[in-house]
C-alpha cells in the first residue's frame, strides 16, 4: 500500500473517522486561478491543455500549492469519450464545448466505434500517473469521467442546450436507439473509469451534470440505471485499498435514495439541498459531498464563514462528510475567497470531529 | 355570480369533481403561434404588446381558438412591476429582459417608489377587463406576477443570469437590504394581484422562476416567507366564488411540504417531480398543477400521447390536478402537437374521474 500523508478524504468517503473534514472544489484547477490562465494561455486551446500529460499535471497541482486542498483532481474534461469516438470535440470561444458530428439516428448510434482506452485515451492515463508522481503521496488523486446521459447529450445536440430537444425527441422517439447509445458508453466509461484506477486514481466520481434536467421516470431509466451498470463494473480495491465511487447528479436532491442504492459509496449534493435533511435520508447507507452555493464564493469573507459553518453545523458531528461546493467554481471568483472558505472548512469543522478520530 | 360555461379549472383548484382533468399550458400565448408572432410584429416590441389592452387581449385568446383549453391566462410579462418602479425594462433580440437602472444598495433600494397599481400598472388591469369581457364566460382567467425573489434576481442582475452572483452576494453581504426590497416587492405584489382580481381574474399564479437556485435555507428566507405574506394578503372571494391561488417555483421539488404549507390553493410542479410522489407528500392539502416537460412537445404525437397517459396514471383517479407544462412552452414546438397534447389530457383523463363528477 502507498503511503498517503493525507488520507482525510478516502477515510470521510467510506465513513471512517478524521479530525476535520476534507474539502476540494470541482473545478479547482480551473479559471479562477491566474496561474491556470497562464499555462492555459501556453498550451494554446483548452483541449491541447487536456491531451499534454504535463500540462494537465501542471494544472492539477496548482490549486494545491496555494489551498490546503485534501485531494486532487485530475484535470480533464467530462467530454474525452466522445471526442476519442470520432465526434470531434472542440471549444468556441465563450460558447462552450462544440462537436464537429452529431448523433441523431440509430445508424449513428451504431458506426460510433468501441474504444480502445489505452490506445484512444492514453493521453489522459499518462496525466494519472504523472500526476500521481509528482503528487508524492500528499493527496489522494480523484478520476472522473461524465455520466452516459451527460455525454449522450453533447453527442446529440452537438453542444450544451437550453432545453435538450434533441437528446429528449431522441429519447422519446427512438427509445431502443437511445438505450443502445448508453449501453455503448456505460461500457466505454466504466473501461475509462478502470484504466484511471489502474493509471493511479485513488477515488472516482461520475458527473451526471445533466441528469436533473429528467422526469423522475426518466432519469431512472436513462441516466442512474447507466450509471448503476457503471459502478456494478468498477475495479474497487487497488493498491490494497478500497477504490471509493462518487456519484454527483446535478438537481438529483428528489433522487437521493434511488442514488445510494447503486451502490456507490458516497452522492454529491448540489447546494439546494439541505445537507442535514440529505443525512437523515441516506446517512446511513453512504457519505455525502458538498454543498456550497459556488456563488458564495462572489460575497464577503465573513459570509462564506457563515455558510460554511451552517453547513458543518447542518451535517453535525461524526464523519461521513467531504465538503465541496454543490458544483464547479465560477471563473470570476477572488482566489483569496477559496482560501477563506478552504481554511473555514478546517477550522469550523473540527469541532464536530473531537473525540471521534 | 357571474356564469361560467367551463369551470372545470376552477373546480380541479379545489379538489371538486370534474369530468375530464383540466388543462392550460404556461406560455400558451406565445411564439410557437404564427397569429402570435403576427400580433407581435404588429405591435412592434414587446413591451408595447404587453401595454396595449387590445393586442393583449388579442394574444390571450389566440391559443383559445385552436385549442380546448380550460383556462386563459392574461398576457403580460412577470416583470412588469420593476418596471413600474423605473427601472427601465426592455427587451434586446435574443438576449431576453433587461433593465436600465440596477439595485446594487441599500440605497438604491430606499429610492425605489411604492407603486399606486391603477395609476401605475392601469394598462394591465385594462387587459383584464378587456380580456374578461371577450372571453364571455367560456373559460375562467388567470392573473399572475413574478415572486419578490424572482423579480429581485432581475432587478439586481439587470438581466438573467447563468449563476446569479449579484442577487446572492447582495442577499449575503447585505441581507437586511435585501428583506427590504423583497418586502416592497411583496407588498407591490399583493396589490397588484388584489387590482387583477378586481378587474376579473378568477385564480391568480405567482411565478417563482428562480427561486430553484437557491439553498434550501435560503428559499425559506428569501422566497418563500414573501409568497406567504403575499398569499395572506390576497382577496380569496370575488364575484361570490372562492380565487384559487397558485404557487410555482420551478426546480422547487424538495420543499413541496413547506410550499403547500403557505395557504395557497394549488402547488405548481415542474416535470423533474414524479406527481405521483407529490401527491403522496402534500395532496391532501392542496391541489397540483403540472407537470409535463415541456421538450417532449418536439417528440412525435405518440410520444406525447404516451406521455400524458404516464402522468394521468401516476396522479391516479378523482379531482385535484390540472394538466399543464413543468415549464412555459418554447419557441419551437408545432402548434399542431400543442393539439395533440391537449386532446390527450381530456381524452385520457376521463378514466379517472369516472363516477366521480
Amino acid at each position: 500500500m502507498t503511503t498517503l500523508k493525507n488520507d482525510r478524504f478516502l477515510r470521510a468517503l467510506t465513513g471512517q473517522p478524521v479530525d476535520m473534514t476534507p474539502v476540494w472544489m470541482m473545478r479547482q484547477a480551473g479559471r479562477y486561478l491566474p496561474e491556470y490562465r497562464a499555462t492555459r494561455k501556453q498550451a494554446g486551446d483548452f483541449m491541447s491543455l487536456c491531451k499534454s500529460p504535463e500540462l494537465a499535471c501542471e494544472v492539477t497541482l496548482q490549486p494545491l500549492r496555494r489551498y490546503a486542498m485534501d485531494a486532487a483532481i485530475l484535470f480533464s474534461d467530462i467530454l474525452t469519450i466522445p471526442d476519442a469516438m470520432g465526434q470531434g470535440l472542440y471549444f468556441s470561444e465563450g460558447e462552450g464545448p462544440r462537436f464537429r458530428k452529431v448523433v441523431r439516428s440509430e445508424q449513428d448510434v451504431e458506426q460510433l466505434p468501441e474504444l480502445d482506452t489505452p490506445r484512444d485515451l492514453g493521453y489522459v492515463l499518462d496525466a494519472v500517473s504523472t500526476i500521481r508522481r509528482e503528487l508524492n503521496g500528499s493527496v489522494p488523486l480523484i478520476g472522473f469521467s461524465g455520466s452516459p446521459w451527460t455525454l449522450a447529450t453533447y453527442m446529440i445536440e452537438g453542444s450544451g442546450s437550453k432545453d435538450f430537444r434533441h437528446a429528449k425527441a431522441f429519447m422519446f422517439n427512438q427509445p431502443q436507439a437511445m438505450h443502445l447509445l448508453l449501453d455503448k458508453l456505460a461500457r466505454a466509461v466504466t473501461n475509462y473509469l478502470n484504466a484511471q484506477i489502474a493509471a493511479g486514481a485513488q477515488a472516482v466520481q461520475i458527473f451526471d451534470t445533466w441528469g436533473g434536467v429528467l422526469s423522475t421516470h426518466a432519469y431512472r431509466e436513462f441516466s442512474l440505471a447507466y450509471m448503476k451498470k457503471i459502478v456494478a463494473g468498477l475495479t474497487r480495491e487497488s493498491e490494497g485499498r478500497h477504490v471509493p465511487v462518487i456519484l454527483f447528479t446535478k438537481n438529483g436532491g428528489l433522487w437521493l435514495e434511488d442514488i445510494a442504492a447503486s451502490a456507490c459509496d458516497c452522492v454529491g449534493l448540489d447546494w439546494t439541498v439541505d445537507i442535514g435533511a440529505a443525512r437523515a435520508r441516506i446517512g446511513e447507507q453512504v457519505s455525502l459531498q458538498g454543498n456550497m452555493d459556488p456563488s458564495i464564493l462572489y460575497a464577503s469573507p465573513a459570509s462564506i464563514r457563515e455558510e460554511v459553518g451552517r453547513i458543518l453545523r447542518d451535517f453535525g458531528p461524526g464523519s461521513g462528510h467531504v465538503f465541496n461546493l454543490g458544483h464547479g467554481i465560477t471563473p470570476d471568483v477572488d482566489p483569496d475567497n477559496v482560501a477563506v472558505f478552504v481554511e473555514s472548512v478546517h477550522e469550523l469543522s473540527r469541532q464536530y470531529h473531537q473525540g471521534q478520530a
